[in-house]
């Protein structure tokens, strides 16, 4: 491909003023947006999607296209335009642009077959960029990834852990572009259009920086040329703009960031100086080049395998996890692992030294770890991101976006609780059930024992959409058999009987406590209901209503996490029409250093408190 | 002071070497913690407490001294070591390290008074430790903020946004130290020795760098020398150490990170290694030098001022935030605000045109905000940082620290909710609640006009601890007037009757959908409460218990926000013991781009579904 062939030029310049227009007309017609941060962006826009990528504009699906990421958002009507420009959508559709009838959304969603993620939080597209190209490895395509950043963007922290990742694992199948335009939404950028220094930083973090003019398309074009030439590092294309250009009236200027052109004369006078701006063409632009098309096996789920385990053994949840994900890894290729230096704590080095090539090392750095998630999500993989349940909460901006993109990402937090014990507080998940069963559609499974967590960790991967699994550090003994069911949205009744006087609901090691108190009151000659909520989103309302029915409307929860947003929030609302009580025991304080069993029972959710709430709300 | 002089070397090594010995001997006592972590920081923190620092041992609370963040937390046994060197804390109390009973937990937290800000999660120490240098210039004092950094720990995005503030800021007041041990918790570090390859990124984000043998007292105290004399820049010392220096069998071994040396020979022989290496001292070691003593006149909390509003007056309550924390601003100089570059949207601009040498711009980085804020509560001031409430989700384990560390940061997130419109998912808080209620400890209010919200805000900035408010983009008519009286824990029940069929319960723009529902009931001769829930954590339980008592049990709730976490669930938790239903009307599903009135009603929270719900549960 005769990239810097002169002749393509006036076309691909009339296609970034097509996309200045079509970007202005949108965002007047629907009130709102973004306009002079797609017109910094327009000839990046034109050489990205008519002179470089290779991709099928009929086929969203074809696994080898290039891949685009729009990190910067808000410049979602550019995109739109490029797409209109390529025959993808209808031209018409743009000014649908953010109606409440239109999958042109004011930041590009997944709902549009060509968004691998949703973008819109700055600072993301780039690590799901990182994981889109891990992909590509994956599956033996030669497909390139390319990103678009605003340069305000790069002051996310996200960014330069994406740069680090991508660095780390020679990612030159990644072309980053800044569209440094010098303006932020409300001032200047501190390094406005400094260039060199931020050239300084990428090559600091080990990339290939390369500063272009980023008006000028044959230097674009010779940029993007040179990125692709360019092995063992990925590529940072430095681009200074001017956002508005093409409209004189707003170009370099402060305060037009997401402002759009008045409908009338302001509107019109932008429009006519961009259709001046129009050009003879010197011979038309050849069709977008298709990608090499590799034939691939289709996936096929891995059939359950029969847990290993025999009741009575002791096994933590977070080692039998490692063990459960290295096994389904060996059955399907799909399955990924991705770390932030704490597999020898999370056991996720049991599926590194089976499956190295999918394994991806994060180093400490939650955010890309989720983010490169799900980038690999969105090409295919089934990816399970796992670190401390705590340290999920680094992320917390990632997974709302991953839950707003419905991505597969399966994420494993461990350590949960006041159970961790003298870690102290910050290494506690305690508000990770809270975070996760926000997002209306993450699945949120918390097994008890080494049998549900295979069990659960299998249902998970083949479940469409994010999922999270919670396990613990301490040994638990193992309850379950091979012949024991689960399913996603259900939960276990494990002691039973018509005299019970209360359901006592517990999940992970609470559950052991449960138990233990139904021992206790037996001895008082008290029967209590015990269930094992092993899927806390979405929860068992038929059971819980029926355990609430027949115990006389009386539950207790119980569970090592704080009390707002977990399970007895999740169990309120299950029975919120029944009338019943739910009293609940959970972490209601900081908690502190301790033994684990010591920090149970300090904290409200041991044995004994269990006990004395069943005593308390019925007898 | 002469900080070379050689003399007084020997005496400096040999705390080193006690630095060791006591962490060491705490470590295995515990049974648990980081011993190897500590001996690789022994030189710089004896150089650092006995021959750097101004302090005075007796007085944490005096507001000049130079202050030390341990970033890396789980070194947290040889942090120890130094105070019960330095005389604040009894050297014996060193063994009751993680026990439940002792304050020295697994990683330090501020239950201790010389500590600021709990650390644990790795990347946020040097977050705070800008906070707190900008503490330093607002009241006008020359103490100096040093921060110990693992090397693991910076590739922590979180560490990249403190870099790039603390330089825009100029922060030559901090002298930042990564202790280079090249090893990770599970495995070396990307870089391993390459000191220089770390040298560059700081240098790149306009930093001083300088590496130093982290072992070689001399050196390390002529880099802490250069450090205080160079001016507009921000140090941070690459210092190259040996995880588990001292100790031959486990030096620069990789699997020794969060391993203890066990009882009996292993730990023997360790501390008869370390005990051989002290040395005879040249000279006793000069007492701690004391801080500049600056009198200032004590804090005093600022009048209400009477809100500046009429009765039916439309004001978002983003807007008169804004206009609040200026006026507040104007009458206590511990008021600080805190952006990330979205203060046109919040409304912080108008804080920052009156008392610009108090608001603290970040750029777009949330987590830096958000630690900044950390470290700034922490010395005394009463910062304010604010975003869009979908973007404090960036910064949400900084949020569960700041709320381990009781720390009195007050959030502010606007733009929450499906009320935003057109701009969609990305830019809607529609998690904001449930992420703070989680949160044991943080006060949650929700104004619903200017007037509330001005009073909300007065509120929270004198209650101590963290706090969040959260604030609306649409304008909403003002319903309150002077003297209405509001307070933490409260509510307000704005239509009553006896004959009460329901209590709806909304707040924000909610309530108004509840008020508009009230009148189309009413229409048709049904009478519902309508309560004002515009303090979400506490709740105003006996309030709700009497509303459900006195309205046949039944409440409805209706919330701008998901179903998991927020309203519905603290109303439920509040009548738990009630046997009331609580019926909750929240937003379901992902929601999209649209009209702020289209996507009330598409996402089931209008008055037209207020008016349903009222109908199914109470006709």
């Amino acid at each position: 491909m005769p990239v810097t062939a002169s002749s393509r030029i006036p076309a691909l310049k009339n296609i970034a003023t097509r996309l200045r227009i079509e970007s202005v007309r949108a965002t007047t017609e629907a009130g709102s947006g973004h306009p002079s941060t797609c017109c910094s962006a327009a000839e990046i826009m034109a050489a990205i999607f008519f002179a470089e990528m290779r991709y099928d504009p009929a086929h969203p699906e074809q696994p080898d296209n290039d891949r685009f990421v729009l990190s910067k958002g808000h410049a979602a009507p550019i995109l739109y335009a490029a797409w209109a420009e390529a025959g993808i959508i209808d031209r018409a559709s743009l000014l649908t642009l953010r109606r409440i009838d239109s999958d042109l959304e004011g930041h590009p969603t997944p709902r549009l077959p060509w968004v691998d993620v949703a973008t819109g939080s700055l600072g993301q597209g780039i690590c799901a960029a990182v994981g889109i190209a891990l992909n590509a490895r994956r599956i033996s395509s030669d497909y390139r990834t390319y990103v678009l950043l605003g340069d305000g963007e790069t002051s996310e922290g996200s960014v330069w852990e994406a740069a680090e990742v991508a660095s780390l694992q020679r990612l030159d199948s990644i072309c980053a572009i800044t569209d440094v335009n010098a303006l932020g939404q409300s001032q200047p950028t501190p390094w406005r259009h400094d260039l060199d220094a931020l050239a300084a930083r990428w090559r600091a973090f080990g990339w290939h920086a390369r500063i272009v003019d980023g008006h000028d398309l044959p230097a674009i074009l010779e940029a993007l040329d040179e990125a692709r030439g360019t092995k063992s590092r990925p590529t940072m294309l430095l681009a200074r703009t001017v956002k508005g250009k093409g409209i004189s009236f707003i170009e370099g200027k402060n305060g037009w960031h997401g402002k759009v052109l008045k409908k009338g004369d302001e509107v019109d006078k932008a429009l006519r100086e961009l259709e001046s701006q129009l050009v003879p063409e010197e011979a038309p632009l050849p069709a977008v080049p298709r990608p090499k098309q590799v034939p691939r096996p289709p996936a096929v789920d891995a059939p359950p395998a029969a847990p290993p385990y025999g009741r009575g053994e002791h096994v933590a949840t977070r080692e039998a996890f490692g063990d459960a994900v290295a096994r389904l890894g060996a059955a399907d290729i799909r399955i990924a692992v991705l770390d932030a230096d704490v597999k020898n704590s999370t056991f996720t080095e049991k599926f590194e030294q089976q499956h190295p090539d999918r394994f991806y090392e994060n180093f400490i750095a939650e955010q890309v770890m989720i983010g490169a998630a799900m980038g690999l999500a969105a090409r295919g993989a089934i990816p399970f991101p796992a670190t401390f349940g705590a340290f999920l909460s680094r992320a917390y901006d990632f997974i709302r976006m991953a839950a707003i993109s419905h991505l597969n990402i399966k994420m494993v937090g461990s350590h949960v609780g006041v159970s961790i014990g003298e870690d102290g507080p910050s290494q506690m998940a305690l508000e990770d059930l809270a975070m996760m069963r926000a997002q209306p559609n993450v699945t949120v499974l918390y097994p008890c024992d080494a049998v549900s967590t295979e069990r659960l960790l299998a249902l998970m991967a083949y479940h469409p959409g994010p999922a999270y699994l919670r396990t613990s550090r301490p040994k638990t003994p193992v309850i379950y058999g091979p012949d024991d069911v689960f399913r996603i949205g259900g939960s276990n009744v494990l002691r039973r009987s018509a005299a019970d006087v209360a359901t006592v609901v517990g999940a992970g090691v609470t559950l052991f406590e449960a138990l233990q108190a139904y021992d206790t009151l037996r001895q008082d000659g008290i029967s209590i209901r015990v269930v094992d909520l092993y899927s806390i989103q979405p929860v068992d309302g038929d059971s819980l209503v029926g355990c609430a029915r027949e115990t006389h409307g009386r539950l207790i929860t119980v569970e090592d996490h704080y009390a707002a947003g977990g399970i007895g929030d999740a169990v309120a609302a299950a029975v919120a029409d029944e009338g019943a009580t739910v009293h609940r025991l959970a972490v209601r304080d900081v908690p502190r250093s301790g033994k684990p069993e010591e920090l149970l029972d300090r904290f409200g959710i041991s044995a004994r408190h269990i006990v004395d709430a069943v005593k308390q709300v019925a007898v």
